[in-house]
């Protein structure tokens, strides 16, 4: 493994004393960038996904055309569905559909969580890959869907505003939801060590609709799951948890042992440091819909968001993932804004 | 006017003292009830909501059915852009559309905030039959739907899980915003006002899609709106602000002079009361998922529910729609836990 030239991300997510925060953005490995979309053109989603050339072409581009701090490997938070040996449909423009939904305890019994790491090789062979072809410039970020997450697309079949098929799958049959979370969870951890030991420097775990529950479920269906995952990883690399809208859980989530919690753009600056003390760094918080504005509006917007979290224990970033008709123009200028931060 | 038989709602409202709190559903008028989708077969949607006789009914099943202590009025928070001149389509399971959005200054001032409020006498008279029905068996809500949640809807001219456009539309041109938000806010005002004239005991404004806004950009171009409609009615009638997802602005809509709050189940209870001390009464928050669960279940968690919040300058409610496939014997559970709720 080639020494990193620029350890930032990592210094961040340790806690250390930096000169400006690293930046990267949600979802920056595709979407936005016209050298995306030609491969997209080319390729269908799943074989974008598993080429490892194409997965990790895709991984560089960002830190190539817009210069970001961290790479993430480009894969999807669905491969566990899959690996468990369930279908995932991937139409464009029409979101995941998984035709056999998983509901009854026959459903859950069939799951093959042995093997599941293995049959997601293909990622570990991308991450491989993508570690060399960056020759240290920047450290690669690994991830995987949170457990509660992946049940709310296992159990629905499809996205939702609102996952009520997932949530009354919980609520009323919590047994068999916490078989299906464990066995999700099992896969994942063992995902995810793949991940590190194929070179990730650092896991993040994306739970979108952890938002959807109250306070007292999410630490039943959500956090729990986390748990295990930042208990088994953490040993292993920095982790990232990043429960989207759970804003009521930022404490919890601070004394997890994770090295960093993602939060979207509703969160206040002051509210998510009061909450989280300096236990783990904050990651966040730019409104996606703000970088479709101009550069001198994003870099004023960026400013003012390093000012209100401040240099130290924070990685710039997105509230959520960058929107595919962002102007490239407009995420450059919000990682050089970012960049060129100079503290008052 | 007929003296009120249960005043329960309007005392909760007014900080008085209670025995217990009193209950209401959002989304009662309609959606899940028998008795009603035998009218929607007959009827489409804009049939039922525009025949003053058909909405009474409508409004009145659940007051004979599930036995809440308010009624509200039955109609769509889109009436005002239909008002303005535009035209909404309401494709049953597509959800709203409108064909032509709203985008340019030559689009706003084509807008007819004069006479908006009289081309929407049908939901006066609808209220003023509701209330003669009722015969003051329980008070009378009137809605609207707050300034940027229908800006959201004229600019994207659909739902969206986002509403990127619309916020584009704001943070890039938000001159052109405001103009449109005050054109709403105008018609709103007039809209609410004759709603009162008409025998409306009290108007809920519903914010859904609040919560996309940072907090910054919810003071910009949600508060400000939501206070001006505050101002104009809260001297004719207790006014309850529903800001769905702004659990960031609890404190800031507290001081607005409302008589109420609707939260969201993701808001506990302690953070809410701190939040707004006892200036402001909160409506809330059961999810509206566990009303898919069992009455047994449902009983427990209404308790639970009480119990955090006290008797005391509080409304039973859900935290957001009621879903329309929960079963009535369910929705009349969630009313009788709050009845036969007793502190211990």
């Amino acid at each position: 493994m080639s020494e990193l030239k620029n350890d930032l991300f990592l210094r961040a997510l340790r806690g250390e004393v930096v000169d400006r925060p690293p930046v990267w953005m949600m979802r920056q490995a595709g979407r936005y960038l016209p050298e995306y979309l030609v491969l997209k053109a080319k390729y269908d989603f799943f074989t974008r996904v598993e080429t490892p050339e194409l997965a990790c072409e895709i991984t560089l581009q960002p830190i190539d055309i817009v210069g970001s701090d961290a790479a993430i490997i480009f894969s999807d938070i669905l491969v566990i569905p899959q690996a468990l040996g369930e279908t995932v449909l991937m139409e464009e423009g029409k979101g995941p559909t998984l035709p056999h939904t998983v509901t009854t305890q026959a459903d859950i019994d069939a799951l093959q969580v042995e093997g599941a790491a293995e049959r997601l090789d293909y990622v570990c062979k991308a991450i491989s890959l993508t570690k060399k072809e960056l020759n240290g410039r920047v450290p690669l970020i690994g991830f995987a869907g949170a457990p509660f997450t992946i049940l709310c697309y296992m159990v629905e079949g499809k996205g939702s505003k609102t996952f009520d098929r997932a949530k009354q799958f919980c609520f009323s049959q919590p047994h068999l939801a916490h078989q299906l979370l464990q066995k999700i969870t099992d896969a994942t951890i063992s995902y995810l060590k793949a991940q590190v030991a194929a070179g990730a420097d650092c896991v993040q775990v994306f739970d979108s609709w952890s938002g959807m529950l109250a306070p007292e479920d999410f630490t039943a269906f959500g956090f729990e799951y986390l748990q295990q995952i930042t208990d088994a990883l953490s040993p292993l690399c920095h982790v990232i948890l990043f429960p989207k809208g759970s804003w009521y859980a930022l404490n919890q989530i601070s004394h997890s042992g994770a090295s960093g919690v993602g939060i979207d753009w509703t969160v206040p600056a002051a509210y998510a440091r009061e909450q989280t003390g300096n236990r783990i760094t904050i990651q966040g918080n730019f409104d996606p819909a703000r970088l479709l504005t101009s550069p001198a509006e994003i870099k004023k917007e960026v400013t003012k968001m390093i000012d209100a979290f401040g240099v130290q224990r924070y990685i710039a970033n997105l509230g959520h993932g960058i929107l595919p008709n962002v102007p490239v123009d407009n995420a450059k200028a919000f990682v050089d804004a970012v960049k060129e931060y100079k503290k008052k």
